[in-house]
């Protein structure tokens, strides 16, 4: 029935060129502020450096093999994944240490990851015996070794065990053939977005208590805990002070969004440990109405679970609403917004709108100054 | 600074193969149930058949030649695209008519969009005169002719001219070197989802009187009116009963999804016009506490900006939250669900949530039966 002429697979059009003035950009496009990005890694490369606590970002904010290498290079012990797509292709662009944090059952996958511990160091996240079993057998069927960490629910409320499961766990992969119990998982996913510093401290003192008393079960078992991985962008300074955890898993500190612009810090004043530096480019398409216009960029180039999003350093346009292509504006009575103006939009949530571009369009004093394949984009399998 | 080896380029993982079992299908995946497909397929090509009217799918639905073809080969007249990238792929992909439902202003985009008309008949909106001035050079430099719409603004408040304005920019559109006048666009998009019947009546009535008073307006200008294009699944019988339109523009009926199955018909009973054939498919992988569970996919799989997914065919499951690559489940009492079980997703959103995929895995009787590529997913610029 069909009249296929030949399998087109996905085209990747690429919205700008190196050397492009930003006038140049075809749009919908996202835009990486080189100078903002670059402090951004500094600051948090400093920070790490000048304590006693290693820095492994979380991959899963960029998924781009580019940013993950200047990561590394700046010290950073390796990254952290959320899938096994992701550690593939960081793996196969030369990031030789690896912590998936999350848990894997699927065998075909374990094996996936198995195949990346013949030329990296790879570690995952257990919270039951079963993926344990699974994990220990892809290991030995590929003759490798993977580390294993026991993940402890923190406060989040979505995976991990209590402290006092931990032990029997930790056992379990020191005797399963082909994994090494190397620490454990202690991230509180839910304190990074609440607004009042107070709230994050009483979080974070919370989960330090969990991650005590893990570590006080796994002493009388006999066991060291090597890890203590977790941390984020909006409490990665009350981890770090606990003196709890070993390493930080920061993911957004690189980008920043609406959703940490919304974070008070300890004076209540807004979040400003680190810049905004990325974007989508949309320009403005229509304008037939007074007070209104509507972007040429919608819910396929930004994510809107967290809200709406802003127009950068435009107090005077407000976002109405999102559709699939389309971003609906609404304007002061003193501004004027013509067909072909370009605006620049802050995202609510930066993850899930890198994941919708194929390329980061970087750009220092207005020009492209390179272009960054979002490599894992879609490696969500 | 970088130690980039190459520079890779996005990978694509197929998540099956043809001939898998569908307990074999690694997850997070996207399933398209080619029975119910088919059928939905069928009762819009049948629709339309019977009656007088065209059927111009929209393609920014499934971005997929694939899907586009078959639309065509059962009596489509051509495909609605909201974006050039989108045209392009589907033009490159043996699609001979399309029409860009959109405004456009940048002259590349232009020039890539005249280009397509070297070998299919391209058509596209105008609300404003400086579009038609630049649609007009870019044709004119190509040496190609394109179909030029009005756009009139049916109630949706998002672009669009008033009826009045219309002979004017239809004028111009006759005037202009290279562009030839065809028709008006009239998409009421507002009332797809409203879930009384009698309230989307009521909206594509309003609509209808829109319609109306362009048509006698251009009329007045010494102006034919060939094509009005509109309609969307959740109205469609209403365009066409009206008698205002002569093309419909319908995309979600394929797949369906959870803000459609939020609207009623005109018994006040479930809309189920259509049947539900896009799942994302999900694999529990954590369940340490009774009455949850963990799914590997989130909001990378399926968009929730019009609410959360539901669990096909299961009312003792709901979900509770999405985060970028988990669902948080909520399971009754009687309900228990271990880790390595899989769960179809029902999408609150179509469009978005096919776009988040590279790949369509179609299923009949629980196996793959063909994989096709959403070629133009992430075509937004």
């Amino acid at each position: 029935m069909t009249r296929l002429l030949y399998p087109p697979t996905t085209m990747h059009l690429v919205p700008a060129r190196v050397g492009d003035a930003i006038d140049e950009i075809d749009t919908p496009a996202l835009l990486l502020d080189l100078d903002a990005f670059e402090k951004n890694l500094q600051k948090m490369a400093d920070f790490t450096a000048l304590r006693n606590i290693r820095l492994r970002p979380h991959a899963k904010t960029h998924r781009c093999p580019a940013i993950a290498l200047q990561q590394v290079a700046m010290g950073a012990s390796g990254v952290c994944c959320q899938t096994v797509g992701e550690a593939e292709v960081l793996v196969h662009s030369g990031i030789a240490d690896i912590l998936v944090t999350n848990q894997l059952l699927d065998n075909r996958k374990l094996i996936r990851l198995a195949a990346l511990a013949k030329t990296a160091r790879i570690a995952l996240c257990f919270d039951s015996y079963e993926q344990i079993a699974h994990a220990s057998r892809a290991a030995c069927e590929l003759a490798v070794e993977m580390c294993g960490l026991v993940e402890i629910d923190v406060g989040m409320g979505r995976g991990g065990v209590t402290p006092n499961e931990a032990p029997g766990l930790a056992t379990a992969i020191v005797r399963a053939p082909g994994l090494r119990f190397s620490g454990i998982q202690a991230y509180q996913g839910r304190a990074q977005h609440l607004p009042l510093h107070v709230d994050r401290e009483r979080a974070i003192a919370q989960a330090a208590n969990h991650v005590r008393a893990t570590k006080f079960a796994l002493q009388r078992a006999g066991l060291g805990c090597g890890t203590v991985s977790g941390g984020g962008t909006g409490t990665f300074r009350m981890e770090t002070q606990s003196g709890q955890w070993t390493e930080l898993q920061c993911g957004s500190y690189i980008f920043m969004d609406g959703e940490y612009s919304a974070v008070k810090d300890e004076k209540d004043l807004p979040y400003t440990e680190f810049q905004q530096s990325l974007f989508v480019l949309a320009t403005v398409v229509s304008a037939t109405r007074p007070g209104g216009a509507v972007l040429n960029a919608g819910l396929k180039s930004y994510s809107t679970e967290k809200g709406l999003p802003t127009i950068y350093d435009r107090n005077d346009i407000q976002f109405v609403s999102a559709s699939d292509e389309h971003g609906t504006l609404a304007i002061s009575p003193e501004t004027r917004l013509l067909p072909g103006m370009r605006l620049k939009i802050v995202p609510s949530h930066c993850d899930p709108t890198v994941n919708l571009h194929d390329t980061f369009v970087c750009i220092r004093n207005d020009r492209v100054e390179a272009l960054w394949p979002i490599a894992a984009r879609g490696a969500s399998h």
